[in-house]
């Protein structure tokens, strides 16, 4: 499906610096385009693959358009520029509207014609799967699970009793979202199983990763708002709530009742305690371990970056011994007759 | 299916202050509780929320019974009691006996009449499915497999090999147990795969949360032992044993070949060496990393909390620098005429 | 299929001490062997128990030979020798070449007549699987995808479209390799997704870990070289690269176009940021947060190690005070006279 960079620039409201008949016909990255290709600058990584670059056209910024040899789509976003000129290129495939032989639908599941429904998927009874939505092959929907229109489950995704889904919204293979979440009562020594009667709600345009479980609530509803985007191998507790357009990179965890703000941006393996309250716009670094609330808007970070190995662990074993040090500090300071150290915190740790 | 208050009282044992007549449907929070809801107080953070509940009646124990405008089961136990009670008023959907039209089940395998094979399911042959077992849909067992009575494999569960779970577990769905374990023997810079011959054996009352992965043993078996409760996306080596009634939040990951020890409660995105033995009663906080046995009860950490950003920079930096520090503190100590430091521990790291 | 320690020694080329025509019937642990079972030492730490054991025979190296009672197979690195006993006495299940009744195959599809497609599979149009295959029950291979000769899917694998997987490699079951990569574009408060076109390409005598997800890229391809081992639960996000012989330990993850070395030992539940570039013959330690590219080959680490929890407390609140230690120091050394601290690093930290 080749278009033109005309076409592209007016569909796009881009500037174009170039042949508007030249047709392009799918995008590669700057370093390995063709002259049927599309590349774009985002990163100022790459820039230095400018000026070798043989793509027929690059979509970037007017600062960056000096000395690129191809044709220019110059817009003020072009990542996002580039993520619909992308799409357009590259969509996905079309829908097959119906259910496969092989798909299992129970007594008053509501299916939308226009839906689709794959191959050895089982759909209990009392689901509603709207218009356009996608169920791809070997997926589990029980009773009462909703899916609005649009929805695209790509493929052995597990929905559990109750779990709705907003429209557009994507969830990669592997997913499971509405098992049980963790709730054990202690009792003489032993773990007595809270049933978990709440379930799970997605907004419209969340993404989920493969893989990635969100659990049912033990009471009310888990909730991710509209727009969230999660990774993969991730971990949402039960009665966790998600705020709009948070983005949450892989292998992160957050524990029960926790309640994350809107537009925050998490690293990649944080763990999040239970019952915190998270801030708007909160930016937390990858493997950092969040184990309080945060009450205002700015980045926190517990991340250790690798040294080497040897000078690491003297690092720690002086770490351990900075009791000494302080001891040491005292001595030197009575010796001197200075009384009383400056600014003394409290000898005590956080949580 | 109501229930009165009255029933209630005398069925799990509490003091019923309030309308045994009164009925109860379903269960809800403090917050959220109507005039048919029955809701609980354990965490004392709810407290606040007991004068405004509008629910029916209100677990709890007798030191928080003042003030709260609801009917009142007082117990010992609030937690446990409302599990009780819970389920009670929300049982899991009952069973179908029976195997379904589109589940394959293997020669020789001995399905229990009472059990419960659901759709897609394969069966292998010689597997053992006992009393009252539930199989939901897609799940695979392989051969040798053994299910006791009122195991629940919720849905998508795979089992390897010779895999055994005890009376009433709960497994959640994307749950693999039984892949092989890590091995692989170096040879000339490549690595050779070590067959994994073991199984392993879940004890009774076990629950394993969605997408959690068990490894089979390399010779002998991987043990869970009975009580034992796993959250989501935990990963479990070959050759680990778990002691009964240990909890073990999500994420965390136990190397090969470790020991832990018998009502241990285990934080989120723990990390644990290989080879390790831990006691019995050991807590360990979210995201330490275990690298050494643990011969004792008690808490253990090394969980660093989060500080913004720009602060936490700059106490990594000093830590990095700490070398210049106790460099500055010998020179004050020669200045001094201080001879020799005070305690000085050995200049080495753990491993 | 019981086999002589001559043949053993004749085909594995070890030096017999024993009886030749001892019939071994399976591999078993030192401890627990018997007199029809084979064990091994490798791992100096299980030597105490070779005066011990009951095995028919031991595979060791000639250093440890002293004091054993079995039957020994002497060789120079005792437990790959192992591995391939082991692998001769416990093979895989035979194959059944064909396609299962309820496997759906594509129209276009070549499968290898020696290959084995299991139930409930589905195969998409145009996928290709070589020789003597094992596709295991439950997968999913999306349309373009690749099988070598001898590849295993265990079982409940989900391959997107276009995945390449080399011969020999082994797929454990819930490993999704090819859902979108996490690729977002920025757009007035939201995220735009941006279209993943790349895919995925193994080389032969992989392994990946059971619920390993492996992202496709987003306009070239992921990339995971022959001989590379996975542990389970491991993320590798898209346009990773990770060199051939490479070990990564579970639960590790991989950011966003990070390149990893040749022969690299990754520990598990460590983390690296994107865009990173990793030398060949580099060891990371367990829970590490590798934040910078490193261009040397060595052993680099964060890891801290976990201590009693009350002790830790206090350590981390000297950390987090580590400021006003500095501070006390300035004063001592203006008290004492010093000018200017020794060797002061600037006040940054690493990003």
């Amino acid at each position: 499906m080749p278009v033109s960079l005309g076409e592209l620039a007016v569909r796009f409201g881009c500037e174009l610096r170039g042949d508007p008949d030249r047709c392009i016909e799918r995008v590669a990255s700057l370093a390995n385009a063709d002259e049927r290709s599309l590349a774009f600058l985002a990163n100022p990584r790459y820039r230095p693959q400018l000026a070798e670059t043989h793509a027929a056209a690059v979509v970037l910024s007017g600062r960056d358009a000096a000395g690129c040899p191809a044709s220019l789509l110059l817009c003020a976003n072009p990542y996002a520029t580039y993520a619909r000129i992308a799409t357009l290129l590259h969509p996905p495939p079309p829908l097959a509207p119906g259910v496969h032989a092989t798909a299992l639908i129970g007594a008053g599941a509501r299916i939308d014609p226009s839906a689709e429904i794959g191959a050895y998927s089982s759909v209990a009874p009392g689901v509603s799967v709207g218009a356009r939505a996608f169920v791809g092959p070997h997926c589990q929907l029980a009773a009462g699970v909703t899916l609005a229109e649009d929805v695209r489950l790509v493929a052995r995704v597990t929905l559990g009793q109750g779990v709705q889904v907003g429209a557009r919204s994507v969830l990669q293979p592997g997913v499971v979202i509405g098992a049980d979440g963790f709730g054990f009562a202690p009792e003489k020594g032993t773990w007595l199983k809270v049933p978990q009667v709440g379930s799970v709600r997605l907004g419209a345009d969340v993404e989920v990763g493969a893989n990635t479980t969100i659990d049912r609530g033990a009471i009310e509803d888990t909730v991710i708002e509209e727009g969230v985007k999660l990774d993969n191998l991730i971990m949402i507790a039960h009665n966790v709530r998600i705020g709009a357009h948070t983005a949450i990179a892989a292998c992160t965890g957050i524990s029960g009742s926790t309640s994350i703000g809107r537009r925050c941006m998490i690293g990649g393996m944080v763990g999040f305690a239970g019952h915190l309250s998270i801030a708007d716009d909160v930016v937390i670094t990858a493997k950092s371990s969040v184990s309080h609330s945060i009450a205002n808007a700015g980045v926190y970070s517990s991340t250790l970056p690798t040294e080497e190995a040897h000078a690491w662990r003297r690092l720690v074993a002086r770490f351990k011994r900075s009791g000494l040090l302080e001891e040491r500090l005292r001595r030197l300071e009575r010796a001197a007759g200075i009384k009383g150290a400056p600014m003394e915190a409290p000898e005590e740790g956080h949580d």
